[in-house]
């Protein structure tokens, strides 16, 4: 099968990941429940962790690493830990359900103020909007790195001067650029920062977290055991125990791991290089077929994703036209980010998304383009 | 290393459960995203691994297993998920910091209303207090299987029947009994049972979930995308998608699902009347060693732990003297267990707890009252 659904989930992984998962659950205890050997590995292994993620994403603390099960989560932890009933946020329609649903809810239920920054039919934003929307009471902006849907990057820096000269938190969402795109919080001036493991960071399921600049305050949502500070009626105020109660996932964090050393030892140019290349590789082959759509702007920064539509076929049976005749995993629909959708008036048809990643290989490229072709002639009969 | 802090984490797992975690990585997409053959091997793995789970737990339907990342995240979930400003809820002193805290934000916080059941000093409860604290506004229990510092278990059935006549919902931790001893919902009447993966489960870190009985509401604490309703404001209410935002943890879910095949093709029994044979001769060898004290009720139902202190040693001290001399990975110190620490008078030594899973040996058991014996003696002169 040919997996073009990268954006989703990495299916194919280094081969290190899998044989570091492994290696931990024969060797590694629970981190910080004990101080017998099996243990420190443990903490030792996750702390090793914080500090490679640290120095990837330039995050002054490895202190300051949270792991958490999924981007999610983190996302989740970081809104609600942030905002209060008073506050303002700014946010985008470029973004997924795990920036808006958690937003929505304070809305409807802190009474937090929320303004989203429109997109136009093109995916794309209109950065004096920012400045126009801040309020005094502007806590935060919200903002993805990437829309999951067209690909488009977002100008983290215009958007960080925006944050910095108004004193407002930037909090960003790198699901889609985590591992793929080089990010220096320190240089593009995020103060929080939510990953995944799974995507473009090549690791496991189960694995995420945020990176969080140096005197920004979060509350807990989840609090619980720590092995740490047991008699304190609250959790320990310290990061990361703070926001990570309970036993860590110590196997698919070392995985992560082995996964970060890959990048690293692959060069993350070099990932975004090949990516890139696939990506223009395929927009290219399929931009001029008859009845092509094709959403988002590609002439800006974008990642390894093309999302289009065939005449008005619905995007579902296309997916399963590919999946079906021609092996080929992409996927369709509303890939959980409505505001864009409506922006980009897919919310009937949805939308085809291709998305690549540094295992894909120029031939599935091909193949992918042929098929489209082929679908796009077959309609028209 | 002789591995006895397997009420942290079970160190050695069934060899299967890895090699399905490796499976995964190579063949699994993302659950619930896309319809293609990668994802919907995904969603099939984890929905297999939903009806063991019910099926192992007796929970009525499979779509009311939730996954979580591990058991405090769903105690985290359920309690929050549940209990309103105006509501009381019983709990007991046995409870780790994984019920406490959030227990006493609620407190804190929504002025929800919370009364402890007091341990002794022996560390039982007076089931009797569950009925006699019952008010009008009480709305949940929300108690241990079995300390993870003793490993007395509590009466489930006693607790169940007091819950039933009074029509309010029974939450149970299991963290320290899912996989060593039966866990029946309907028989033991159990509203949501909360577990974790990566212990008497044998599965990987990183898993855990709720068993969630019908018509039981609980609001999501954790609200995002989850590849069906995308153009609703809320999180989707239908169980599991509800209490489930973000990417599963797919790969560590198959590893769980097959530390299950192996726990069904063992028998619980087994397994259970191995660590009772371990545990009991364990008991046996170290009760009457001189300045051996130790905690809890072991002529009553419990599992497979036995804490303990050698005369006045600090707890940790003697850990690490089993760790160092002995090679004997225990734990000491507080156990996350305020509560009951206190009511055993050992807030200041702590206890060293040893634990035992099904692969543990006699040789090991006893080589560890070996070592106890040693210590004991060592300390006397």
């Amino acid at each position: 099968m040919i997996y073009l659904d990268n954006a989703s989930t990495t299916l194919i992984k280094p081969e290190a990941v899998g044989s570091a998962i492994l290696t931990a659950m024969q060797t590694l205890g629970n981190t910080a429940r004990g101080a017998h050997g099996y243990s420190i590995d443990a903490a030792s292994a996750v702390y090793e962790a914080r500090e490679k993620i640290a120095r990837f994403f330039n995050c002054k603390r490895a202190d300051h690493v949270v792991f958490t099960s999924n981007v999610t989560q983190a996302l989740n932890m970081t809104i609600y830990g942030v905002l209060s009933s008073s506050d303002h946020v700014i946010s985008t329609d470029l973004e997924h359900n795990s920036v808006l649903r958690p937003l929505y809810r304070l809305q409807d239920e802190r009474g937090v103020e929320v303004d989203f920054v429109p997109a136009d039919k093109k995916g794309c934003l209109d950065y004096r909007d920012f400045e126009r929307m801040i309020k005094p009471n502007t806590k935060a902006i919200v903002c993805t790195h990437a829309s999951n849907l067209t690909g488009n990057m977002t100008d983290m820096r215009r958007i960080s001067e925006i944050s910095r000269k108004n004193n407002i938190l930037l909090i960003v969402d790198a699901a889609q650029t985590a591992g793929s795109k080089k990010i220096d919080m320190q240089e593009l001036g995020i103060d929080i920062l939510c990953f995944t493991g799974h995507k473009g960071l090549m690791g496991p399921q189960g694995t995420g977290g945020m990176c969080i600049g140096e005197g920004v305050k979060i509350r807990p949502l989840i609090v619980g055991g720590t092995g740490v500070q047991t008699y304190s009626r609250a959790q320990p105020e310290r990061l990361p125990t703070l926001l990570e109660a309970g036993t860590l996932n110590g196997h698919g964090i070392a995985g992560l791991s082995a996964a970060l050393d890959f990048i690293n030892e692959t060069g993350l140019d070099c990932i975004e290089n090949k990516e890139t290349f696939l990506t223009e590789r395929f927009y290219n082959g399929i931009k001029n077929i008859d009845r092509v759509t094709v959403y988002g702007d590609l002439s800006r920064e974008h990642t390894a994703i093309v999302a289009l539509n065939i005449g008005d076929l619905d995007s579902g049976e296309v997916a399963d036209i590919l999946f079906e005749q021609y092996d080929i995993a992409v996927r369709a629909g509303a890939h959980c980010a409505p505001r864009l959708h409506r922006a980009l008036g897919t919310k009937e048809q949805g939308a085809v998304r291709f998305s690549f990643s540094y295992f894909n290989s120029i031939e599935e490229i091909d193949k992918a383009i042929f098929a489209v072709k082929e679908i796009s002639r077959s309609e028209m009969k």
